[in-house]
Protein backbone atom coordinates (compact mmCIF):
# COMPACT_ATOMS: atom_id res chain seq x y z
CA UNK A 1 0.00 0.00 0.00
CA UNK A 2 2.37 2.66 -1.27
CA UNK A 3 0.01 5.53 -0.55
CA UNK A 4 0.33 4.86 3.18
CA UNK A 5 4.10 4.91 3.23
CA UNK A 6 5.42 7.70 5.42
CA UNK A 7 9.00 8.83 6.12
CA UNK A 8 10.63 6.61 8.73
CA UNK A 9 11.37 9.54 11.05
CA UNK A 10 7.82 10.81 11.08
CA UNK A 11 6.03 11.05 14.42
CA UNK A 12 2.49 9.80 15.03
CA UNK A 13 -0.05 11.13 17.45
CA UNK A 14 -3.62 10.83 18.67
CA UNK A 15 -5.61 13.72 20.10
CA UNK A 16 -8.75 13.09 22.12
CA UNK A 17 -11.18 15.99 22.38
CA UNK A 18 -13.76 16.21 25.17
CA UNK A 19 -16.65 18.58 25.91
CA UNK A 20 -16.07 20.97 28.79
CA UNK A 21 -19.78 21.75 29.06
CA UNK A 22 -20.69 18.26 30.29
CA UNK A 23 -18.56 18.67 33.43
CA UNK A 24 -17.95 14.93 33.68
CA UNK A 25 -16.36 13.46 36.79
CA UNK A 26 -12.73 12.34 36.56
CA UNK A 27 -13.43 8.61 36.27
CA UNK A 28 -16.26 9.03 33.81
CA UNK A 29 -14.20 11.40 31.69
CA UNK A 30 -11.23 9.00 31.66
CA UNK A 31 -13.46 6.11 30.56
CA UNK A 32 -14.88 8.18 27.67
CA UNK A 33 -11.38 9.17 26.57
CA UNK A 34 -10.25 5.54 26.68
CA UNK A 35 -13.28 4.47 24.67
CA UNK A 36 -12.54 7.11 22.01
CA UNK A 37 -8.83 6.26 21.92
CA UNK A 38 -9.33 2.53 21.42
CA UNK A 39 -12.13 2.95 18.87
CA UNK A 40 -10.10 5.38 16.74
CA UNK A 41 -7.08 3.07 16.98
CA UNK A 42 -9.19 0.20 15.60
CA UNK A 43 -10.46 2.48 12.82
CA UNK A 44 -6.89 3.43 11.93
CA UNK A 45 -5.80 -0.22 12.02
CA UNK A 46 -8.50 -0.92 9.41
CA UNK A 47 -8.02 2.15 7.17
CA UNK A 48 -4.38 3.12 7.73
CA UNK A 49 -2.62 0.06 9.16
CA UNK A 50 0.85 1.57 8.83
CA UNK A 51 -0.18 4.65 10.82
CA UNK A 52 -1.68 2.47 13.56
CA UNK A 53 1.36 0.20 13.77
CA UNK A 54 3.88 3.05 13.79
CA UNK A 55 1.96 4.89 16.50
CA UNK A 56 1.92 1.81 18.74
CA UNK A 57 5.63 1.14 18.16
CA UNK A 58 6.53 4.71 19.03
CA UNK A 59 4.69 4.69 22.36
CA UNK A 60 1.08 5.70 21.63
CA UNK A 61 1.51 9.45 22.01
CA UNK A 62 -1.83 10.85 23.22
CA UNK A 63 -2.98 14.31 24.17
CA UNK A 64 -6.34 15.20 25.70
CA UNK A 65 -7.83 18.58 24.83
CA UNK A 66 -11.24 20.21 25.17
CA UNK A 67 -13.93 22.16 23.34
CA UNK A 68 -16.69 24.34 24.74
CA UNK A 69 -19.64 22.31 23.44
CA UNK A 70 -21.11 19.78 21.01
CA UNK A 71 -21.24 22.17 18.04
CA UNK A 72 -17.52 22.80 18.25
CA UNK A 73 -16.82 19.06 18.52
CA UNK A 74 -18.89 18.23 15.44
CA UNK A 75 -17.32 21.05 13.40
CA UNK A 76 -13.87 19.60 14.10
CA UNK A 77 -15.06 16.12 13.17
CA UNK A 78 -16.19 17.36 9.74
CA UNK A 79 -12.88 19.08 9.02
CA UNK A 80 -10.81 16.12 10.22
CA UNK A 81 -12.74 13.64 8.10
CA UNK A 82 -12.31 15.86 5.04
CA UNK A 83 -8.57 15.46 5.62
CA UNK A 84 -8.95 11.66 5.64
CA UNK A 85 -7.85 11.11 9.25
CA UNK A 86 -9.33 8.23 11.26
CA UNK A 87 -11.74 9.39 13.97
CA UNK A 88 -14.09 7.98 16.59
CA UNK A 89 -17.08 9.85 18.00
CA UNK A 90 -18.25 8.49 21.35
CA UNK A 91 -21.85 8.44 22.49
CA UNK A 92 -22.39 7.56 26.12
CA UNK A 93 -24.90 4.93 27.18
CA UNK A 94 -25.93 7.49 29.78
CA UNK A 95 -26.45 5.26 32.78
CA UNK A 96 -24.80 7.85 35.01
CA UNK A 97 -24.01 11.58 34.86
CA UNK A 98 -25.41 12.31 31.36
CA UNK A 99 -28.54 11.64 29.26
CA UNK A 100 -28.49 8.43 27.12
CA UNK A 101 -26.96 9.12 23.71
CA UNK A 102 -24.94 12.15 24.80
CA UNK A 103 -21.90 12.67 22.58
CA UNK A 104 -18.95 13.06 24.92
CA UNK A 105 -15.67 12.78 23.00
CA UNK A 106 -13.94 12.63 19.63
CA UNK A 107 -10.60 10.95 18.99
CA UNK A 108 -8.48 12.05 16.01
CA UNK A 109 -5.79 9.67 14.82
CA UNK A 110 -3.40 7.94 15.25
CA UNK A 111 -2.07 9.83 12.25
CA UNK A 112 1.08 11.73 11.29
CA UNK A 113 1.65 14.44 13.90
CA UNK A 114 1.71 17.43 11.50
CA UNK A 115 -1.72 16.48 10.13
CA UNK A 116 -3.18 16.04 13.61
CA UNK A 117 -1.64 19.28 14.86
CA UNK A 118 -3.00 21.23 11.91
CA UNK A 119 -6.55 20.28 12.91
CA UNK A 120 -6.25 20.46 16.69
CA UNK A 121 -3.44 22.79 17.79
CA UNK A 122 -5.87 25.61 18.53
CA UNK A 123 -7.63 23.55 21.20
CA UNK A 124 -7.06 24.00 24.91
CA UNK A 125 -5.30 21.25 26.90
CA UNK A 126 -7.67 19.64 29.38
CA UNK B 1 -9.12 -22.96 21.27
CA UNK B 2 -11.73 -24.71 23.34
CA UNK B 3 -10.32 -23.50 26.65
CA UNK B 4 -11.25 -19.95 25.74
CA UNK B 5 -14.85 -20.66 24.94
CA UNK B 6 -17.21 -18.86 27.26
CA UNK B 7 -21.00 -18.99 27.56
CA UNK B 8 -22.65 -16.77 24.95
CA UNK B 9 -24.53 -14.73 27.55
CA UNK B 10 -21.44 -13.91 29.56
CA UNK B 11 -20.52 -10.26 30.06
CA UNK B 12 -17.02 -8.88 29.58
CA UNK B 13 -15.40 -5.98 31.35
CA UNK B 14 -12.23 -4.01 31.77
CA UNK B 15 -11.25 -2.21 34.96
CA UNK B 16 -8.57 0.47 34.95
CA UNK B 17 -6.95 1.21 38.29
CA UNK B 18 -5.15 4.51 38.96
CA UNK B 19 -3.08 5.82 41.87
CA UNK B 20 -4.77 8.49 43.98
CA UNK B 21 -1.46 9.56 45.53
CA UNK B 22 -0.11 11.00 42.26
CA UNK B 23 -2.90 13.59 42.08
CA UNK B 24 -2.71 13.74 38.29
CA UNK B 25 -4.58 16.44 36.41
CA UNK B 26 -7.74 15.43 34.55
CA UNK B 27 -6.19 15.34 31.07
CA UNK B 28 -3.06 13.54 32.18
CA UNK B 29 -5.10 11.00 34.12
CA UNK B 30 -7.37 10.36 31.14
CA UNK B 31 -4.39 9.80 28.84
CA UNK B 32 -2.87 7.28 31.27
CA UNK B 33 -6.18 5.43 31.53
CA UNK B 34 -6.48 5.32 27.73
CA UNK B 35 -2.93 4.04 27.41
CA UNK B 36 -3.64 1.26 29.93
CA UNK B 37 -6.95 0.37 28.31
CA UNK B 38 -5.56 0.03 24.79
CA UNK B 39 -2.45 -1.86 25.89
CA UNK B 40 -4.44 -4.40 27.91
CA UNK B 41 -6.86 -4.81 25.00
CA UNK B 42 -3.93 -5.66 22.71
CA UNK B 43 -2.61 -8.11 25.31
CA UNK B 44 -6.03 -9.77 25.50
CA UNK B 45 -6.28 -9.89 21.70
CA UNK B 46 -3.00 -11.83 21.71
CA UNK B 47 -3.64 -14.15 24.66
CA UNK B 48 -7.44 -14.42 24.80
CA UNK B 49 -8.76 -13.37 21.39
CA UNK B 50 -12.31 -14.47 22.12
CA UNK B 51 -12.44 -12.34 25.28
CA UNK B 52 -11.12 -9.32 23.38
CA UNK B 53 -13.56 -9.74 20.50
CA UNK B 54 -16.58 -10.32 22.73
CA UNK B 55 -15.75 -7.27 24.85
CA UNK B 56 -15.53 -5.04 21.76
CA UNK B 57 -18.78 -6.41 20.34
CA UNK B 58 -20.60 -5.80 23.59
CA UNK B 59 -19.58 -2.14 23.85
CA UNK B 60 -16.20 -2.08 25.63
CA UNK B 61 -17.51 -1.85 29.19
CA UNK B 62 -14.90 0.04 31.22
CA UNK B 63 -14.77 1.18 34.82
CA UNK B 64 -12.10 3.41 36.35
CA UNK B 65 -11.24 2.84 40.01
CA UNK B 66 -8.44 3.91 42.31
CA UNK B 67 -5.91 2.69 44.87
CA UNK B 68 -4.05 4.63 47.54
CA UNK B 69 -0.52 4.03 46.26
CA UNK B 70 1.95 2.00 44.18
CA UNK B 71 2.19 -0.89 46.66
CA UNK B 72 -1.55 -1.50 46.47
CA UNK B 73 -1.44 -1.35 42.65
CA UNK B 74 1.38 -3.90 42.41
CA UNK B 75 -0.29 -6.26 44.89
CA UNK B 76 -3.41 -6.31 42.71
CA UNK B 77 -1.31 -6.91 39.61
CA UNK B 78 0.24 -10.02 41.19
CA UNK B 79 -3.14 -11.47 42.18
CA UNK B 80 -4.71 -10.73 38.80
CA UNK B 81 -1.88 -12.35 36.87
CA UNK B 82 -2.11 -15.45 39.06
CA UNK B 83 -5.71 -15.69 37.84
CA UNK B 84 -4.53 -15.56 34.21
CA UNK B 85 -6.23 -12.28 33.30
CA UNK B 86 -4.62 -9.94 30.73
CA UNK B 87 -3.15 -6.80 32.28
CA UNK B 88 -1.18 -3.71 31.32
CA UNK B 89 0.95 -1.69 33.74
CA UNK B 90 1.64 1.84 32.55
CA UNK B 91 4.83 3.74 33.25
CA UNK B 92 4.78 7.41 32.37
CA UNK B 93 7.53 9.00 30.30
CA UNK B 94 7.39 11.74 32.94
CA UNK B 95 7.74 14.80 30.75
CA UNK B 96 5.13 16.59 32.83
CA UNK B 97 3.56 16.25 36.29
CA UNK B 98 5.48 13.11 37.45
CA UNK B 99 9.05 11.76 37.55
CA UNK B 100 10.17 9.69 34.52
CA UNK B 101 9.31 6.02 34.98
CA UNK B 102 6.48 6.62 37.44
CA UNK B 103 3.94 3.79 37.37
CA UNK B 104 0.54 5.42 37.03
CA UNK B 105 -2.12 2.83 36.11
CA UNK B 106 -2.99 -0.83 35.72
CA UNK B 107 -5.67 -2.17 33.38
CA UNK B 108 -7.29 -5.55 34.11
CA UNK B 109 -9.07 -7.28 31.27
CA UNK B 110 -11.05 -7.34 29.03
CA UNK B 111 -12.08 -10.59 30.70
CA UNK B 112 -15.30 -12.24 31.90
CA UNK B 113 -16.98 -9.84 34.33
CA UNK B 114 -17.19 -12.23 37.31
CA UNK B 115 -13.43 -12.81 37.18
CA UNK B 116 -12.68 -9.10 36.94
CA UNK B 117 -15.13 -8.25 39.72
CA UNK B 118 -13.62 -10.86 42.03
CA UNK B 119 -10.25 -9.09 41.85
CA UNK B 120 -11.39 -5.46 41.81
CA UNK B 121 -14.81 -5.03 43.43
CA UNK B 122 -13.28 -3.82 46.69
CA UNK B 123 -11.74 -0.80 44.95
CA UNK B 124 -13.18 2.70 45.13
CA UNK B 125 -14.69 4.29 42.00
CA UNK B 126 -12.62 7.23 40.84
Amino acid sequence: MAEETVPSGEAFKQVIIVRRDLRLGRGKLAAQVAHASLTAYLEAARLKPEWAARWLESGQKKVVVSVANLEELLAIKLRVEEEGLPTALIEDAGLTQVEPGTITALAVGPAPEPLVDKMTRHLRLL
